[in-house]
């Protein structure tokens, strides 16, 4: 039994914090195959690590486990919970990093594993090395969560705000909001593949208003390699969201959106209306 | 069977990327050994990635698999290629990106595998994690590069421009060109062990002008502790070229020295002729 | 037998040379398990070397093998090392790197691996992945450490030198040192879990004096949450140390401290005596 165990923390990777989790899950459990899932999270950034565990736990294996230790409450009375969804496990601190696992719709269960590990030698600062490891070797070894704590409400977690689209008509626009800006620039914004985006077809032109009150025209495409000069696209990205793009630049430079901010769409049919 | 399996990406560290590639390999293939080459190559710079690849292989062990991804093209029309040379695997889009491992002489085999994963679920942007991971689970499993698509001629693989060393006589002169400056300041030229470089014995002084027109004086040495305060030394470098290397300083912050920029050597004895 | 093989360099993320050192062990032992313990280590810093092994070896399995390559000395006449404590392995240079753990009373033997790799493929500057991997793997594997070199008297090995704290009586007061800030700006000290340490009760407010000599409160606590405001804490690290720490923000930046500056703690009664 080789389970897969995917670690998400805001430690970086200039300490040892990272290594000492390792050690202490393959001390308990030497099969484990450990993947790095991000390790330069911003310290306490919450919402990036909430988006990057939903993102991205589809394409792990059946009975994988997630840690997230984004823990700023860590040795405070914070719980810390188990959730099972779609086959897999994830392990956190009850602060909000499981926000957007559970708001995706579907049967999720969860425990309150918070006093399972018992050690006087548990340090008060690194619960991820001294509490989450322990747990999840357990659950990679194959303990079954029920027998790490009782079974509580997933609607008792805790979920942080997130800010949702908004549709308008009259005229029509949607109103989005910047969740992640990655490495090559592309922003990644709130909008799933609802109705709206999916009802977009391939070469419509939209307008897109700033918060500084910048117009800009967007066009929606499929491939970064369609764009030519410095047109900005508009795609259906590999996360599951609609992202502003640019051919080999960056849009978030072009743009200078930030994570956190909005922005309005327009399409051109309905600004005539 | 566990191969190992390499990830050369320009994915950087900070996005769940790197992390949903090994998700989706292990979804296939659990044991899979997974090694990171590197993420942090800058956005689209396939030379450098070339080079890494080609600097790498033969640490590998026989039966590895190389996956590059640098990959601007993704989703357009550019071709995605699986190589077989000593023993080993690449699979990387046909963009240059195996330029290097293509230019060393000996037997190579390549095959035209675009086509082989056909999932409706395939992103446009993301072909890491939905195209070249299945892929190389499947080469990893044990499947012959010949079931994943149809062979094809090596020579129709997409070459880098490659700045080659110039030799001239009276003065004797060689001018190479940076090819990579590492974290330690060590500047990698495009001069391997030829019969210039291995003629060159230990001790021997060489001119060095810079692009710039300043001259310098450096010393072919072998090892970095040779090298006395503020000289600098050209090694044989372990990545299998000559390098301009301090002592435990910087030989790019001394020379100002940058990839792509060329440097001129003469020899004492050939400026005497 | 699949050995965890933990690695500590200061080769960085950006070159490929972390990755030929994984492949040179996998070449030669496909079930190791390969962590990496930390390779952003600033180039030469043997002292911040030093610590990251000691914190973490009592975190991985038995039978672990740490190589640690901080090796500005490559090529020269410098010993490699091979030191067992605790029923794990560490490989290093004999250049320092191994000093903390070697301070730490405890039962430890060493041998002189230096000559024990012998092929002309060595390279003079790397020897991370032409003598390290292979005797990692050698050990991985099984082979007595005493089949790779003769017995040295740990005494003989380089150390550190290491800044002790200071403790003066009328005033009673700590002089200490700060090892490392990490990425959440926690300033270590060198104040171990020793008797004053520990005979601080969690509430004690404790004065600190800067080197600039700026005075500063902090407050014995135990968890980073139960820091007020811009309250400065003293806690049990989890690394074993007391570091000085804030709620969500950096202690480092609030005190401009870093590594290897003093700073002077005393306690209010032994103000008054």
């Amino acid at each position: 039994m080789r389970p897969t165990i995917a670690l998400l923390t805001d430690f970086g990777l200039d300490d040892p914090y990272v290594a000492q989790m390792k050690g202490a899950i393959l001390s308990r459990h030497p099969d484990a195959v450990l993947v790095d899932l991000c390790h330069t999270n911003p310290a306490y950034d919450l919402a990036r690590g909430a988006l990057f565990l939903e993102a991205s736990r589809k394409h792990f294996p059946q009975g994988a486990i997630f840690v997230g230790v984004i823990d700023p409450g860590v040795g405070s009375e914070r719980r810390i919970v188990t959730l099972e969804r779609d086959g897999q496990y994830f392990l956190a601190p009850d602060n909000g990093l499981l926000s957007l696992v559970l708001a995706v719709p579907g049967k999720v269960r969860a425990w309150d594993v918070t006093g399972h590990v018992q050690d006087p030698a548990i340090s008060s600062t690194f619960h991820g090395r001294d509490v989450f490891a322990p747990l999840a070797a357990s659950l990679g070894a194959g303990t079954l969560p029920s027998d790490l704590g009782p079974e509580i409400d997933p609607a008792s977690l805790m979920r942080l705000p997130w800010a949702e689209p908004l549709v308008t008509e009259q005229p029509f626009q949607v109103k989005a909001t910047i969740l992640h800006v990655d490495r090559f620039g592309n922003c990644l914004t709130n909008l799933a593949a609802t109705p709206w985006a999916t009802r977009l077809t391939l070469g419509t032109e939209l307008g897109m208003t700033l918060d500084s009150g910048q117009f800009l025209q967007v066009l929606r495409v499929n491939t970064y390699a369609t764009l030519q000069g410095n047109r900005i696209g508009l795609i259906l990205c590999s996360q599951g969201y609609l992202e502003l793009s640019m051919n080999q630049a960056s849009a978030a430079t072009a743009t200078a959106l930030t994570p956190g901010e909005s922005i309005i769409f327009s399409t051109k049919e309905d600004e005539s209306r």
